[in-house]
């Protein structure tokens, strides 16, 4: 009977392949597309890990979470991305809507906003985003990655929010224990009122910002070449770097800057240094101040940032990467964000606006580490949470087995069975040891007949009979 | 200095509206793509309670779980889902690789079961899959939609990991607590020999399979005339009609069409036949056969499946649906599987094959009944999880408050605080009634003279003072 169903089914399975051999020419080439990658059992056991600290978090500070489309409509991610718009990915036009795969959760969050007129919200948002850009999957760089995104949206008093916004960052930075960081602080309107007063023309503030932001990967020469070739005077370059080379602080340099003889006849610059000092007061009483650092030359690609910005990167201390003293090397960002008062009146018909804060944690580098981090602790992650084999030590116990199975799973044990007729024990016990199965119920006739179970530990090896009635206690208890 | 703020702020964002409005002709539409949906907060929170029940089921049993890309190379998903093919979504090709949306998460694991070499693996995998078909929304039917599978993955001894899916369904079905169902079964052996007796020449299986899985949509007649249309002579269609309308039943039918004169002759459907005798005998085991029926007119429409066919319905009664005395409804399916013993071998260089079994959870329904079912009893779905708002009684105190904050937080307490410099006590309170935040922490220029805090219970309007330093371990306690 079995003989003949295995033929029958393989028989069916051959037909259906010769069905696509000939149907298609060549081989399939076995992989996933450029720039992505599943996540096996143990990926997503540290992956799980990683967004419960998260998620901690978010909750901790009162978020409730959302979720929206993989797609929105092509034309809501227009104009909302600058230079980096290149990087969208679009969908094939089949007929109807033209559709693009999201960039970000930002977006799709002010979309939701307008679209529900929702004047606050303080929410969380974890997903899958979607960019063309060169990978570099040993440093975290996929072109789909996760974000986990926490946005506090509405009209209040100066960064408060912001400032409670910084404080996760620190708080989730600090629990992965993935070493030591600096997050960055800057200001949408210092550096426009410094571009103003450094006499870049106000259409070229935000290809200059693009060009500044890359200062974490590129010395300020090979940036001011950029610039220059943007069209710029090599003097207002220059003046530029004047003040994006200057050492970064804390709230003494916004002083010392508001103090500028140029920078102060700006007053976008102004009310950005002032919030600036506001945002270290509320920060000192986060007791977070230590790892934060007013920094000019932060400038973030995004066009949507009005206001306060931050990046967080890692200082390479602590992670087995190489960098002198502390100081940043180019690991690389693994939170941003920042204010974007405007974005949701580009969506608002009678474009009301409703401010808005928050911060995008990156974890796909932060799970790279964690990966090699795990890696080299040699340290074994279970991957299933199962309690309890049943086991047979005789042949023609499948039945039996599958009943004790029965009763466990109903009474809400975490139990598993081989999928075998007739399993040897040995091979039974080998299975638990393979994936850390901490306990075994073993059956045989002589337990079947007084009602009872060979209860096993595997890691000792010490075995305890139990009646059948008291098996899902004792299970309960020992695991 | 907050009015310069504020000034600067709403400059920036009035710029970068006029900026797009420019950029852009004509409005924005306010909408997500067609076929998809925002989940907001409640329906968030619902959702996390359906995947809990789902989640707790699979890991129940020993699952552990992975995660693919959302999008395949374009050859990946090819000649894998027979007529389905031309619903998949495709990616516009910007250059590099021609990719598609994943259209199930079936096809991706077997792709990563034959790139990563595994023989045997039980997985959940738990994710939003892609569809170009006609969205009926408010039946819960969507272009993008998620799907919670659970697989095994290798070679058994028949039937056992066949019938430990259907526990499962048995399982979360029974949990979920959406009203009556009834678990179809059948086996793709059984119609392919039913048709080759019955008169379809080879090439057609697959197709009449398709036309034959809408009989839980339109009557025979209409099916019938499908096949006709299909180029089979009606002679052949009126005999595949003598089987497909046969009543569903148990165990029985099985042996009944065992002992068939014309079905007897199909070396296909005696495998099938037998092995749903044998699925049903451990199925007794389980306890579930109460929910299942085994119905020859159940089909199917994907291409892959080689075996054992399933689908669970829900028949209507005790979810408020239209519905006769039990009997199965149009609600429609909310969960399907089968055995496809093919589908990896289609991915191996070598044609090597690991057999499957699985099933897939469509809870998009289940969403839409839960989501009236709360809407219908008025109950209050908390969507945070806050324990304590610091609240102030007077003025000046927001450094105060903030202060205390992050003591709770620090300890690991859910804690906010409105974002307003002064806010008053009873907008504070009001918030707390309409998140639903159990407790309020109140600060006044006494309690900060003598060290304390009051703690108030916002539903009873219970105050108790507090010492400061009491605070975590009182707010832990009452909460």
């Amino acid at each position: 009977m079995s003989g003949n169903t295995h033929q029958q089914a393989e028989k069916m399975a051959e037909q259906l392949q010769q069905k696509v051999q000939v149907g298609e020419e060549g081989k399939h080439v076995l992989k996933t597309p450029k720039g992505t990658r599943d996540y096996n059992p143990k990926q997503m056991a540290i992956r799980e890990k990683v967004f419960n600290v998260i998620v901690g978090s978010f909750k901790r500070h009162g978020a409730e979470t959302i979720d929206t489309p993989v797609f929105e409509l092509k034309e809501t991610l227009m104009g909302k991305y600058g230079e980096d718009s290149k990087l969208i990915y679009d969908l094939k036009d089949q007929g109807g809507e033209l559709l693009s795969l999201r960039y970000d959760l930002t977006v799709p969050f002010a979309r939701y906003l307008a679209m529900n007129k929702i004047s606050n919200i303080k929410r969380y948002h974890i997903a899958k985003v979607y960019r063309r850009d060169n990978p570099a999957m040993t440093r975290g760089r996929y072109r789909e990655f996760y974000q986990c995104d926490f946005d506090i949206a509405g009209q209040y008093d100066p960064m408060i929010p912001d400032a409670e916004c910084l404080k996760i960052v620190h708080e989730i930075l600090s629990a992965l224990d993935i070493g030591d960081f600096r997050i960055k602080v800057n200001d949408r309107r210092i550096l426009d009122g410094m571009f103003a007063v450094c006499g870049v023309p106000d259409d070229k503030f935000r290809t200059v910002c693009s060009s500044v932001d890359k200062m974490d990967k590129m010395p300020w020469e090979d940036v001011k070449k950029e610039i220059i070739e943007k069209g710029l005077p090599e003097k207002v370059a220059a003046q530029i770097g004047e003040y994006v080379t200057l050492k970064a602080g804390g709230m003494e340099l916004a002083e010392r800057l508001l103090a500028d003889a140029k920078l102060s006849k700006s007053e976008a610059s102004c009310a950005g240094l002032t919030d600036i000092k506001l945002l270290f007061t509320y920060l000192q009483i986060f007791k977070v101040t230590y790892k934060l650092v007013f920094d000019l030359s932060l400038a973030r690609g995004l066009d949507y940032y009005t206001g306060v910005i931050y990046e967080a990167v890692l200082t390479g201390t602590g992670t087995g990467a190489a960098g002198g003293e502390g100081e940043p090397v180019g690991v690389g960002s693994v939170a941003g964000g920042g204010r974007y008062d405007g974005l949701v009146g580009m969506f608002d018909a009678k474009g009301r606006n409703v401010p808005c804060v928050g911060v995008s944690i990156g974890i796909e580098r932060i799970f790279s580490i964690m990966e090699q981090k795990a890696e080299a602790s040699g340290e074994r992650v279970r991957t299933t949470e199962t309690q309890v084999l049943i086991a047979s030590a005789q042949k023609n116990l499948l039945e039996e087995r599958l009943r004790l199975a029965t009763t466990l799973w109903d009474a809400g044990v975490k139990a598993e069975v081989v999928y075998k007729r007739d399993p040897k024990l040995l091979s039974q016990l080998q299975y638990c040891e393979d994936s850390g199965v901490p306990l075994v119920a073993i059956l045989g006739e002589q337990e079947l007949s007084s009602g009872t179970v060979k209860l096993r530990n595997v890691a000792t090896r010490q075995e305890v009979e139990v009646s059948r009635s008291d098996l899902v206690a004792e299970v309960k208890k020992m695991s």
